[in-house]
């Protein structure tokens, strides 16, 4: 039997079935809280992230299954031979390099939509499927922070990409669907929220007192005792408001926006890196499951330069569950003195 | 031998410690968002709220064990006989009545402190360990939103009060501790958030519009689909942009700003919740842990009427988890269509 498909119809059905699993940006009507609704995510396996020391033949970041990959290979760290570090175009991601999202506005009556660019990658940063942040070595460490700069640095030429955000989910609580490390990249054609609170109120403050706002709440942690570690170049604290247990702060402690562009420093953040998990792990008797998160300054085309802008990491620890207050009030409730956290943390011998 | 304890000495320690496990409400320097410290709460009790079935003796919450609860005794219905309902102070409270919290402002090099008002009390709904939204009893349902308005009544007398808000979560994905079933109270010297946020955007969207956003936002999810069920004076829809799958939005039809003042809808309303939930149960399979959060109209003191808003709840199921992206960018990853899921849930057949 030969079917006679009629081809713009095949073309039409085509389309019609992109739309329905294209990511749509959405802002709340109410409260215009960004949302993005990626139907093609909800198609992601779900692996038990907790079962530690299990063989798991499939996984689809360990060596020999790079064909379950999807192409292209961003990066293959060293280029021959067994690598170390791979980066690829996440399978089940919220954007795609091709224009395949929506942004939806809705003030008002008007409802415009707009096609807006993006890319959500990943960064497989170790072959070792049961290596987490305290084994993986120093060097791949290293290398993982190296592709965060390379990444930044390629994503950032395209001008139709506001800003790029990596951030790492480990353990199930954290929102992790495969257990082998890595790490995730999302290239934005806006600046998220939180960044722009960020870059809004630090330029504010630079403004007023012509000072920068990271040396303010440093020289404040210092005071008031929130330091956990220091290195030569950077500094990390329990935040004076800490959303939850254990959340640190680490930044550098004199005026760099990019990350991208702090040059030589990868060794100390990855040592830094290191000694902070170990302390979490001293503290609460293993690796908790954790995000971490990296803010860096948006690309140089959104605005020449950030004078009063720090590239820091944020790492959340999820000890403790999200409820119906932080829910409904976007405030929280973290039952954990900043001070007395520090102070245990800081006390921990390695 | 006898010790003789010098009486201002003892006061002074007393003080002191007070001072450490007092709860304290900061703002992140960097992005403003509010975080109630209490770590008091960190002395909880943890029950494992998965483990349905099991016989637990010790439920703070069973009758039998009212003496558990700390005095005093807020709401006891029937006030003789077995209680159907109780409401008390929450042991591990955020807020204390007694003024035993300190709001931290660190505008600028100037740290002030101020003590302020709140209260944390819990609402026991059903003396049965094992009842949850679907097995309670439409009257103890009832029962349940009447104590609900009858503490935002009694709370909102104190002028010292800005907001009362009411929260469910149950199991313990959604933050819960305890398995019985319980709501929570928690009365604010200030507006939470993301309450603000809602008043705000009403308020602007009716000077502009001479209309009540929450018309036009139900006017909106009639049109493209996201309504899942309505009765006479109440509609549940999917939110345009939900946070998380199956979030639901719950609203009266009409222009009620106050849950407190919105008479003889109890009926009505306990029916709807508990239509809105078994068509939860039936589409994940089974009841999921969830949010439930009522947001009302601030006190008639804060100011004198709020025409542009409307009473409602938000049920937020807990399928998933938030990763890196939701705490790094203050935004929200969905992999659920809201029409889709609105379309799944109104097609149950109940």
């Amino acid at each position: 039997m030969i079917l006679n498909i009629d081809r713009p119809l095949v073309k039409f059905i085509f389309i019609l079935i992109s739309i329905l699993i294209m990511t749509k940006i959405r802002e709340s009507r109410l409260t215009k809280i960004r949302v993005l609704i990626a139907p093609e995510r909800s198609k992601r396996p779900r692996e038990e992230p907790k079962t530690n020391g299990e063989k798991e033949g499939k996984c689809p970041f360990c060596p020999g299954n790079e064909k379950i990959t999807p192409p292209p290979e961003i990066l293959r760290w060293p280029h021959e031979g067994p690598w170390d570090l791979r980066c690829f175009p996440n399978k089940f991601g919220v954007f795609k390099i091709e224009a395949e999202t929506i942004y939806e506005e809705n003030e008002d009556e008007e409802q415009e939509t707009e096609n807006v660019r993006g890319a959500h990658e990943i960064i497989v940063e170790t072959p070792e499927h049961e290596d987490n942040i305290l084994t993986i070595s120093q060097k791949r460490l290293e290398n993982m922070l190296g592709a965060y700069k390379d990444r930044i640095l390629d994503l950032s030429k395209d001008h139709n990409i506001k800003y790029v955000q990596i951030f790492v989910n480990c353990g199930a609580e954290a929102g992790a669907t495969l257990k082998h490390s890595h790490s995730q990249i999302i290239a934005t054609s806006y600046i998220p929220t939180l960044v722009k609170t960020e870059l809004n109120r630090a330029r504010g403050y630079y403004e007023t007192h012509n000072k920068s706002i990271f040396d303010w709440i440093i020289e404040k942690d210092k005071k008031e005792g929130r330091v956990v570690k220091e290195s030569d170049n950077l500094i990390i604290c329990v935040p004076y408001a800490a959303r939850v247990p254990f959340e640190l702060f680490l930044a550098p402690k004199d005026n760099v926006p990019y990350f991208e562009h702090s040059h030589g420093r990868i060794g100390e953040l990855a040592w830094l890196l290191k000694d902070s998990f170990l302390r979490l792990e001293k503290i609460l008797c293993s690796l908790p499951a954790y995000n971490l998160v990296l803010h860096t300054a948006p690309p140089k085309h959104v605005m020449e330069s950030y004078p009063f802008f720090r590239w820091h990491i944020e790492i959340i620890p999820r000890t403790t569950k999200l409820g119906g207050f932080e829910f409904g009030c976007f405030e929280y409730i973290n039952p954990e003195l900043p001070e007395k956290v520090a102070e245990s943390l800081r006390d921990i011998i390695i």
